[in-house]
């Protein structure tokens, strides 16, 4: 069953409109239904993703898109804000920022973002994990769960965690590298803590793109505390996957990402980087 | 000026859209209008993508996508058909194979494609290059013409050739990598042939994912002879550039992609495969 819509549209937009139904012979209301189809992540899962983690191993931390705009491709993901200011988490629709000091903060509509990485999450595969001794254990778990190396997964995982680990960036001197301004920044744990982790899995085709492998941050459950999560401990969790087959970069057209020097394989700077310099090397 | 559109939607799409306005607080026509030019391409450039050059050398050939879905994706771009079948060149809104033996036929609507790249073609920049003497030399004619390293060009060159060395890719058997597949394609040549080359400028940090660096095929005028460039020579080219900061990838949901072993780095065995195996090394 079909219904009526009716609004108003510019001149151009509409020209071009009926352009395209011309040119593909199909109804105006099938273009529409098209378009808004894929504009509202109707037809197809869709990963977002704001610049290039080879970027920000350059020092490219400059913001080039908004909260507000990071918001219309999707309700949940992972970042950092404009000059590596704290780690982003969107879940359920709400954009945070946890500050050097683990303490959550919503973000602003027009705050900037230098890199993200952003879905509209809805599960495909989910289970119980439990007795989670390490990271690397969850990370076997979630393997058993994936299909493929070779697609995307959104991960969401909640439950009351025995004891986190986590650091956040701290803001960083223009120009800074991604190694050097992580040096020092601050690392916190927590202790029987409700939350969730939010973040992704990424294929290793695309690591001078993304983070290659599990990248997750963690928001408490009260959305007081968070980070970038380093090492978890936990007796029972709550894991969805969302799995990704469209991928969708924005690339900044900002001055200090257009003359970076992009050619090298910023993976070994991101293990660096992410995993902190005192532990998992 | 705005003007009326009417036309029918399912009842499904129509209650998303009521809820996407009521969640962004922005009217009916703001969110149908954002859909509409994003869908129809004229809000930015994009780059769109099947498959990934990394799963290409590993040969996985297998036709994930009909002509007719890439073409609602641009009017210019190339590639190559279900098995390795030929070179793909689409132009002017036509998607064509050059066989074999160098003879173009359109494609049609119905057939398949495992890879390709493409765009809606407008013209960023434009310039005339005289006197190319090689492919090398045309390269760095084309340098000089783009802003940044870190952003994607689609490129489309008229003229007469004074000579233009092509190849065309011989349909494989499955399981066959690209290095081998290539091994035996052929190779021929043009000479004082009016035609177009269609390709594109790939940055170095997507390496893993589409051909780094210029990626050219030929079509010629009459568009009964065309392939993948290996070399040319020509006294009188115009060049147009369309620059491309949008990058979107659809990833094959086949059995071959999702069992591919991409964890290596594509870019010797394009080089191999891409420029043919007695030059250019």
């Amino acid at each position: 069953m079909r219904h009526q819509l009716k609004c108003r549209i510019s001149k151009s937009l509409l020209d071009t409109l009926k352009a395209e139904v011309e040119r593909t012979g199909h109804s105006l209301s099938h273009v529409v239904g098209d378009a808004l189809s894929s504009a509202l992540g109707m037809e197809h899962h869709s990963l977002f993703q704001v610049s290039t983690s080879g970027a920000l191993v350059q020092g490219v931390y400059q913001g080039c898109m908004t909260v507000s705009d990071l918001k219309s491709h999707g309700d949940f993901g992972l970042g950092t804000y404009d000059g590596l200011d704290g780690e982003l988490i969107m879940l359920d629709g709400h954009c945070y920022q946890a500050g050097a000091d683990g303490v959550i903060a919503e973000a602003e509509d027009n705050w900037f973002v230098p890199f993200a990485t952003i879905t509209r999450f809805a599960a495909d595969q989910s289970a119980e994990i439990s007795s989670i001794t390490s990271f690397e254990a969850m990370k076997n778990s979630l393997d058993a769960l994936r299909p493929s190396e070779n697609i995307f997964a959104g991960i969401r995982i909640d439950g009351v965690f025995e004891k986190i680990d986590l650091r956040a960036a701290c803001k960083a001197e223009p120009g800074e590298d991604l190694v050097a301004a992580t040096s020092y920044q601050s690392e916190f744990s927590f202790e029987d803590i409700a939350g969730t982790l939010v973040g992704f899995w990424t294929p290793t085709f695309a690591k001078t793109l993304n983070v290659a492998g599990y990248h997750l941050h963690f928001i408490s459950a009260d959305r007081k505390k968070g980070g970038h999560v380093l090492d978890v401990t936990a007796k029972q969790l709550s894991a969805s996957l969302h799995f990704e087959t469209d991928f969708h970069i924005a690339i900044p057209e900002t001055k200090s990402f257009l003359e970076a020097d992009l050619q090298g394989d910023p993976s070994t700077a991101l293990d660096i980087a992410e995993t902190g310099s005192a532990r998992h090397r």
